[in-house]
């Protein structure tokens, strides 16, 4: 790693293209300046086009993963701009690389390009929700629709590292997702995780939490496998957009409420800014070799900014060195 | 059955006692007078202090079942409201009953006393949620942690009866909750369920559908397992009321935003009344041989009221005679 992180970003990722990446490089560089070497990777003339600032590094790759292409099939065309990305990175060129691509296709360009961290079994996908606390982290939330039990473990151990790195929990609180706080509760799989978490020493664990923690703020961490997480995680979002829509509407209705709605604008503004997806916008798949975060493909140059930052602190805390010995540290203690 | 439905409600259940019982049972009387008849069911004394309306029969049952009890053995304790009224629905005293108790031990009373629907493997709790279409039907939310792939199907037809019975979609269309619209994305159990929902003729498959479809409204009926249908349920819910939170938070630092909440007051009160569980605040359970109902345990006067309203029409309905016909014909036609 040189002093300053190198960045490197799926410019044809993302349902628009590069101008929004463009657009979001140039909102980081003067928000942080100095702070990373940012590198986009795509159609050099379309991105070009869009890029009004010189202090960007551009790499032409001619093809792009489609959205709605096979992930395996894909991540295995190198001439991509996320193939062109990851092996930059792989090749030590970069220090970590995000894309909003297609979610399936970047997982496994990861997993195939970069590999396992030493002591992880599989990555998992993990995002950032604002709730009543500090806000809590949900893993896995997409990467593995079928888990062990002893993974759930090290997606434990992983996701404890990134919230005390990156979020700035001491010590974060980890919860098993499961539908009840009884141990007695869940399914299988809950009940094989629950004594092998509890025996990991380095964890702070606090017992089996449900879907309803996630908002209150229990736990800085939560523990499940990726279908239980992407279910979540888009139950969640989508019922944010719902209530969003269903004020709107009724607002509409009334010319009272659109009166009072105009004088709310400012807080309302306040709590978007600090519960928009945008603002976290980037979701790490941790447990590869590399530094690799995954975006929403809506998004916009808001998401892509976050997504720069938050990359470049996850590199700077060298979050996958505190996952390596964690994880070891857990293996060393119990033989 | 009689020609007007025998209610009966457990008036010990829930949080809060008889009180909010009696109140959402006056509720109903006055809304809806002659349309059923109420038996309450729990300690005489306490259920009569708060009985302003003298049409109402009063069960006595001396104990009730705590809400931190074990299921199984809560289940088995005959003495308690929960299982006093329980038999007299076996009976045949009473055509529905419902409780806002522990929902473990209602689900297992129920198992216990009324037994299965024929052709039903296991029972499923429904829930509704409101959404941009006319609303979505889910199951199961919590009464089997581990199912079977054909129990699903099962799911789906008590699903679609439920949904076409009682809230009027005429072919209600099921999704399979996966996490991607593509059939080759999803964990094994819908890798399993999926050949066997689409064989099934009875049904109006759309496919596989995701967490945010819950709001979106793309199926009438979504189908999943309990561990996964609890973890959505609760989700959606304390999203809700996070975001109904976050709003009166950042509306109390702005003097301006509180002027405009006052004229949106009667906006947001319609919209609540559109989309609070407590108009909607009974789950049914779908496949016992009998009529059972659940609530939250925080259920108001309210959420008494809708539950007498839906246990009625579920009764008028004859729902699980649909349920037991739609399930044989499925039988028939596969043999």
């Amino acid at each position: 790693m040189t002093s300053v992180p190198r960045i490197g970003i799926d410019a044809m990722g993302g349902d628009f293209g590069p101008k929004p990446v463009a657009e979001g490089a140039a909102l980081a560089l003067r928000e942080w300046p100095g702070r990373f070497r940012l590198t986009l990777v795509g159609d050099e003339a379309e991105i070009r086009a869009h890029l009004g600032v010189a202090d960007i590094t551009v790499v032409h790759a001619a093809e792009k993963v489609d959205m709605a292409a096979k992930a395996a099939a894909a991540a295995r065309r190198s001439g991509t701009s996320l193939g062109v990305l990851t092996q930059l990175h792989k090749d030590g060129q970069l220090d970590g690389i995000f894309s909003a691509g297609n979610t399936g296709a970047v997982v496994a360009s990861a997993l195939l390009g970069l590999g396992r961290l030493e002591g992880v079994s599989r990555p998992a996908l993990a995002a950032f929700f604002p709730n009543v606390g500090q806000g809590t982290v949900v893993l896995d939330v997409g990467a593995n629709a079928e888990v062990k039990a002893a993974w759930l473990v090290q997606f434990a151990h992983m996701g404890s590292c990134f919230a005390r790195y990156l979020l700035g929990h001491e010590n974060p609180r980890v919860g098993l997702l499961s539908i009840g706080e009884e141990e007695s509760k869940g399914n299988q799989l809950v009940q094989e995780a629950l004594p092998l978490i509890k025996a990991a020493r380095h964890l702070n664990f606090i017992g089996p939490v449900e879907g309803r923690d996630l908002f209150k703020g229990t736990c800085d961490v939560m523990v499940t496998d990726g279908f239980t997480g992407n279910v979540l995680l888009k139950t969640a979002e989508s019922a944010a957009s719902f209530l969003g829509r269903s004020v709107r509407d009724e607002v509409k209705k009334d010319p009272l409420a659109m009166v009072g709605a105009f004088f709310m604008k400012r807080a309302l503004a306040k709590l978007r800014s600090r519960i928009d997806w945008q603002e976290y916008g980037a979701a790490p798949l941790l447990g590869v070799n590399g530094v690799c975060f995954i975006g929403h493909g809506s998004s916009g140059p808001r998401a892509f900014r976050s997504a720069i930052h938050t990359l470049t602190s996850f590199v700077e805390q060298r979050v996958n060195e505190h996952i390596r010995e964690e994880i070891q540290a857990d293996h060393d203690t119990a033989a």
